[in-house]
């Protein structure tokens, strides 16, 4: 049994990323691979309550830095007490969102200077990288109103669409920089034809491990 | 009226630190000087949660770098929402703990490499540097008896003697690389002889600054 494969889930609100992590576990389980699907920001009780902190509501102004801090936090605490302890017993993990949001919602939103992600995401994951990002892009009004459809917006989702098409333009670029380990999947499609072309990208990442 | 003067008092565990912040302040208002007193982790409520983050007692293992990371999310929001604004209102802010505690703490009491503090310290802080730091020093024994007396140990009060003296090691070699900055005084004293260091030490920035 070999180290497991670490596959992302990215793209902006509404564009399916659950349902689709969903398809990719089945697909996985089917072919015998034991999988751990888990979340970021979280996917630890203390990152979970670092999660809390971040998507209250409050009164107080978060500073840039305090955010992107406690998103490395969680980051980390997940990466090193979930993550790599599952990959190393060869499990498959699947993660809704992971750095490269933080690039796209922080670096691309909120205008935080990309090397200061570099920075965090170099003390945090050294050299681990996702083996695979399946990026969900649909055009940002097709995402906006899935969203708001359901649930109560938080307090990321209240910002405006200019702020969220700076988010898919930098995922975007992010992929089209790095096309072998990005997978763009338009999600704006049928949920079928999304989900077939998930199960289809997954068996592949499987047979190119086995054939 | 000029930028306010930012002093920290640092130290380990029972060594005074809240009674003499008090005699500095009491010294500091009776110059006719406007001050604030705060603390770290915490000074503004999002601060403070992640001090609770950070103290609770927890089953699940706290990555070092997440503990490193929540220190420096929690400072961000402090130093940009609290400590500058009130030191550019030409407010004097008397900090309990501050980055010397993290060098100290993490730094000389669980081994967290210093470049990895200088790098953090250099991103939220830029060249923002307490203007005095007055280090109330004392044997780790002396310290540790007192805390006792006083609360139920939380979870970095439960580490051994050893950690502490790491600690005091720490500090004493900062202040002994920056004697300008640093003063160190000694808290194994009776609190009258303390307090009137203390008093006499803040007297004398007030009168270097206004004589």
């Amino acid at each position: 049994m070999g180290r497991g494969r670490f596959i992302t889930f990215e793209g902006g609100e509404g564009v399916g990323k659950t349902t689709q992590i969903q398809i990719a576990r089945d697909t996985l389980e089917r072919a015998g691979i034991e999988v751990v699907v888990t979340r970021e920001p979280g996917g630890t009780p203390m990152a979970e309550a670092i999660r809390e902190l971040l998507l209250a509501p409050r009164d107080e102004p978060v500073h840039q830095l305090t955010e992107l801090l406690l998103m490395f936090a969680a980051r980390a605490q997940h990466v090193h007490g979930k993550i790599i302890p599952a990959l190393e017993a060869g499990q498959w993990v699947l993660c809704d969102r992971f750095t490269d949001a933080t690039y796209a919602y922080q670096g691309g939103g909120r205008g935080v200077p990309r090397q200061r992600i570099e920075l965090l995401e170099q003390l945090v994951q050294g050299d681990m990288r996702p083996d695979h990002v399946i990026l969900l892009d649909a055009p940002v009004a097709t995402g906006m109103a899935r969203a708001r459809a359901r649930s109560v917006p938080d307090r990321f989702e209240q910002e405006q669409l200019a702020f969220f098409q700076r988010i898919r333009d930098c995922y975007l670029q992010r992929a089209q920089n790095d096309p072998l380990r990005y997978h763009v999947v338009d999600a704006s499609r049928s949920l079928d034809e999304v989900s077939q072309q998930i199960a289809d990208l997954v068996g592949d990442v499987v047979r190119n491990l086995t054939g």
